[in-house]
């Protein structure tokens, strides 16, 4: 099994170099990342600039390279200009920090993989759902774990895992929903030195904790897989907005 | 009625200038915009950086504020930190160039408009499916007219509309699915004056024209509105997933 590996952390990440560590027991691995953070930049790519890359050392790995790009970059960089062999999964992270129910819109980790899946690649997001651990350890095992079987199980075009793990061992692993994780932001209004006003965002996040939701699973302690697919499409409203009177006036 | 315009083409684009024009004639006009282009930053938000905001004059535009930041930006700073009294609705666009069944997920105009449908408010991104064309003046009175419409109907919470306004003026408007319309992108390989490689990404297009899809309808020459919404959760897979063997070994 050839894996890719990349992240949004970027390419020096602990994430990295601990699903390295973990998926070199099954198989060959390169990694593709960004050669410094992009966090938040959910599904951006780079068309107005030309991207470059650095080959890297990483211990263990067969193959590194840093993308001066966003994660979406960095896997079709490595996939449509062939710059590894092509891999039979893509696995993105391992994310410092959750990416639970609406955060999957911002998350340059999940966009990565939603992007493995466009082109037609087993994909895995995996995030940590603490910012302060450092043990990537338990995540990084249960990526390869995930990988294995995915090899003997399939799932439909167009479709990827996100995986959540808590920040203390789980006794359980549940297949989960998206739950509803809003970010009610508030922004910092603060004067710089030359009296000139700048605006700083703040988070709070209010978590709905409805039963067998991914942010559920975590506020238990449980680690969460949850099924994605990218249909925009609110099939529900197609028939109800064309009874608007729409047409032109 | 008091409308919020942002976009991803920046804020002197010709679209917001459209927009406004007939815009005002149903309302009061607010533009909060990045100050440059945005294009393809998909749903990118800023964390680690502050935000500055800088006033402009817009003929005919109530208040305009150009931001140093991604369109999902504008809307959150506008709408939190209250630089506009709150918007009865928000329209992004008129995107240059179309944002059919894929492109949505790259897409800066799209992101401004889930975003604004993420803080409980009615959202509309509307797009020209032409590069050449600069005749955005119908596709600016059916964002009128839509607007108007929605003042009298009602859409669930977490859903938007996402229009595609043809090259010629349309015969017809059509509620649609979105289509499938993949970038078969290649790399260019290319090197700078120094002898250093870099690479610049090109697309082919591949679109599939099933009938009812936005990418059908705009290939008639029909206008496209197609609801959307932004839970990305796979639910027919979830009791698949459950039966693999995902426990911990």
């Amino acid at each position: 099994m050839h894996v890719l590996i990349t992240n949004d952390d970027g390419i020096s990440a602990p994430g990295i170099a601990a699903l390295g560590q973990a998926l070199r027991k099954i198989g060959k691995v390169s990694v593709v990342a960004p050669d410094r953070e992009q966090s938040a930049t959910g599904h951006a790519i780079t068309i107005h600039r030309p991207l470059r890359t650095r080959r890297m050392v990483i211990d263990g790995i067969d193959q590194a390279l840093a993308v001066d790009g966003t994660p979406a970059d960095c896997v079709k960089l490595a996939i449509l200009a062939e710059l590894i062999a092509k891999p039979d999964i893509v696995i993105s992270g391992i994310n410092r920090g959750a990416n639970l129910g609406t955060d999957l819109l911002y998350s340059g980790t999940v966009s990565a993989a939603i992007e493995a899946a466009m082109l037609g690649l087993p994909a895995i997001a995996i995030s940590l759902a603490d910012f302060r651990n450092t043990d990537y350890e338990g995540a990084a095992e249960f990526a390869c774990h995930l990988a294995s079987i995915w090899s003997t199980h399939n799932l439909p075009p167009d479709t990827l895992l996100n995986v959540n793990w808590p920040k203390n061992p789980p006794s359980k692993v549940l297949v989960t929903t998206l739950g509803s994780r809003r970010y009610t932001n508030h922004f910092d209004k603060r004067q710089d030195p030359f009296g000139r006003d700048y605006y700083w965002m703040c988070n709070n996040v209010e978590t709905d904790t409805t039963p067998h939701t991914d942010v559920w699973a975590i506020d238990q302690g449980f680690a969460s897989v949850t099924p994605i697919h990218f249909d925009l499409t609110n099939y529900r409203l197609v028939s109800q907005v064309s009874t608007w009177p729409i047409a032109l006036p």
